[in-house]
């Protein structure tokens, strides 16, 4: 019987088991959705790096560097954190060195331990539900949260993906955001408006990208991390 | 303007600002509920105290000891952690010196910048947010969790007290709190139920004690951490 549970920070990791399991790393508002948006519009690879200089050294080897901090595309990147540069197509085939204030950093602590690390949305919500039902793997969802604190979007797609797997667990954050999720999953936009991260982003105009991420099974696509950077699963 | 936040574990209490801030420390099972129950029925100070040796140490100055491990009373122990061991002025007059698993951290990870602390349950939950009311201090409410984990009526409390206070904020922890418990709070047993912890202390038949926990507004009381321990706001 496989199961699910949620770590609602990255700073909470390490309370958690993750040897055997496959853990989805969300961050909703904006990594994560700019993630799956771009490989599902033909990017090749997405590689994760901590640090914005490490990031900048991939331009020389002819890589797509996209560089986030606070919610900004950072100075002297090509591109920043948004999902809607990458729609049709706009970079296919091509390889990105991508860094961002949380996303990146949640994934390197996934790496370390877990047996697969996939990226989730709400934009492939139920391509990664259908791929964990047929796998073996017991399930962590690591929410990126906001510099560690707890962050409302990306903990509600704990409780979407839990719904969608409907798999026993023992886990109170999980059973607290699938009852969120039963309340206000058919009106997401509304509700996370009142959130504090929507509401940062709404500061920087970026409406836009807040609905396209809230755009839920837009890509069948399943997101994992190989030894090259995230890719397609196919 | 004064305002409230939570944060959901001690784990990440590092992360939030205390200076000038009131801290209500929260366990609901049962940590917290106890102090106040006992301080309600009479006992005169409750020092929280970190390990079981410690803690055994006030046995010879005349003191009761109240220890509490993973959910039991700890062995050599007078009292583990039921609130309904206080009932009836049974304890009156009496001092506790008191350790539990998660509660007792939490306290003495608050009393370390805080410039208040005070010890918040559903039974002292309207008296509470009176004293908050008329205090001029910004808010924090720190869920002791489960052994560093996020812990659903913890978290629960953190919406009542903020729907009590009605204050403006920014953080998407009381926030989501606020709408699950606008959700399930008239109902919180029952949800409850269904948690991972409360399903721990069922397993050690502490029905009777959850369901105390839950009664809100039992007591007028307000609990804060003097230089002696914890007592009654008179």
């Amino acid at each position: 019987m496989k199961t699910i549970e949620t770590c609602v920070s990255p700073d909470l990791l390490e309370l958690h088991e993750l040897t055997n399991k496959t853990v989805i790393v969300v961050d909703i508002f904006r990594a994560s959705s700019t993630i799956v948006t771009a490989l599902s519009n033909g990017v090749n690879t997405i590689l994760p790096v901590k640090d914005l200089d490490q990031c900048k050294a991939y331009k020389e080897k002819g890589w797509l560097i996209a560089g986030e901090r606070n919610g900004k595309q950072a100075e002297g990147f090509d591109l920043g954190n948004s999902p809607l540069a990458y729609l049709n197509l706009q970079f296919a085939e091509e390889n990105v060195a991508m860094t961002t204030t949380n996303g990146t950093r949640a994934i390197s602590l996934a790496r370390k331990q877990a047996a697969e690390v996939l990226i989730g949305s709400f934009l492939n919500l139920h391509a990664t539900a259908n791929y964990l039902q047929n796998s073996t793997n017991d399930v962590l969802v690591l929410c990126a949260g906001w510099k560690g604190k707890f962050n409302i979007e990306d903990s509600l797609y704990a409780g979407a993906l839990s719904l969608a797997l409907n798999w026993k667990h023992d886990c109170d954050a999980t059973f607290a955001m699938e009852s969120l999720y039963r309340q206000v999953g058919t009106n997401l936009s509304d509700f996370l408006q009142k959130a504090s991260h929507a509401k940062r982003l709404q500061n920087h105009d970026l409406e836009k990208d807040i609905n396209f991420c809230l755009g839920i099974d837009q890509y069948n696509s399943v997101v994992y991390l190989s030894d090259e950077g995230l890719k397609l699963k196919h």
